[in-house]
């Protein structure tokens, strides 16, 4: 188990004991993910983008066009990646103690432009096959003109950290004994029937690794 | 309808016609969430951390420790607050084109640290409510010393932008004959069952305002 980084950002503040610092458990929430949140200073305010990424190894590779606002940033600029999970919204007896069960990677870097060819083409695959396994193998791969409206930038995980909750409340002493269900409601995020697009132009089954998700 | 504000950070710069400008249409996005993530500078460094928020009429509030490193930007700073529905993955004819159905929506302004009791009450009671509907009334109160542990900020929705994205794919004209399946694979997050905490001390049924969301 490789230890994650703790940087002075990293260290964790508060609630040290939701904190984690194995590398394995880093990859794990980036990998159950489907979009990230990223965030940039643009003219000196934080900006907060909801976006698609994917992973290889330990670096993370976010995309965009490359007229957007948010890829922007000015060169040498850290930004930060945050992925979070939902899991459950804890119902403690005490509104103090409401929480929520989740799983969150935090990523802090300089992210670098890709520029090799190959690079940008591994990037862009990892992240059509984070939110669509096996598309990159089954749909039409981009051609020089799409590959030259995309920035492909690319993130080490070497400064990151992970939070996790997995609990049912938390109450204080005094207050189990009052009157008031407590536990956990589960969040849970499943697919629905596959919607096939009224345009198509013959009859093609949805694949299996779509319908079998 | 009330026109959200243009200012040059939430006039959008691309995909404009994913954009709404119906303040409706931004309540319904922020009432319909369960976590937002904040963006706010720590230390020159862009921080996006997933939080709990609720809203009245057109403030914002977030809350956290007093201690809590995010809360401890400094007075007068611009943070940025995303929230996201993720509402299906759009799997296209190419790769270029496959995107995702979502509902988000961005507001940015300078929290004001709220100081009056009574506001701090309803802010975290919107808080409470927003994951939680039904528990302000059923659970215990905060007291005077958690009150005092618990920092409340109040964030204009003034200036602030929506984005959604509710169709199939759009894929260029030469591809529409490829024998290749498109459409949209449907996002859906669901309540599990609520699991009681295995510490209860008495029999109390799961209340209907929990059970039967």
């Amino acid at each position: 188990m490789t230890e994650l980084s703790s940087t002075p950002r990293t260290v964790l503040g508060r609630s040290k004991a939701r904190g984690r610092t194995d590398r394995a458990e880093l990859h794990a929430v980036l990998d159950a993910g489907l979009i990230c949140h990223l965030g940039v200073i643009v003219d000196g305010s934080p900006m907060v983008i909801p976006t698609g990424y994917g992973r290889i190894g330990d670096t993370l590779y976010v995309h965009g066009s490359t007229g957007a606002r948010s890829l922007r940033t000015a060169p040498g600029d850290t930004i930060c990646v945050t992925v979070t999970h939902l899991d459950g919204i804890v119902l403690a007896r005490s509104v103090f103690h409401h929480s929520v069960n989740y799983r969150s990677a935090m990523i802090y870097g300089v992210p670098r432009l890709v520029t090799d060819e190959d690079e940008r083409m591994a990037g862009l695959a990892a992240i059509t096959e984070q939110l669509a396994p096996g598309q990159w193998d089954y749909a039409r791969l981009p051609n020089r003109k799409e590959m030259a409206a995309t920035a492909v930038l690319a993130l080490s995980l070497e400064e990151a950290s992970v939070k996790m909750r997995a609990a049912g409340p938390s109450d204080d002493d005094e207050d189990y004994d009052l009157p008031i269900w407590a536990g956990v409601l589960p969040v849970v995020t499943t697919w629905g029937v596959p919607e096939t697009d009224p345009k198509m132009t013959q009859d093609v089954p949805v694949p299996a690794h779509i319908s079998g998700r």
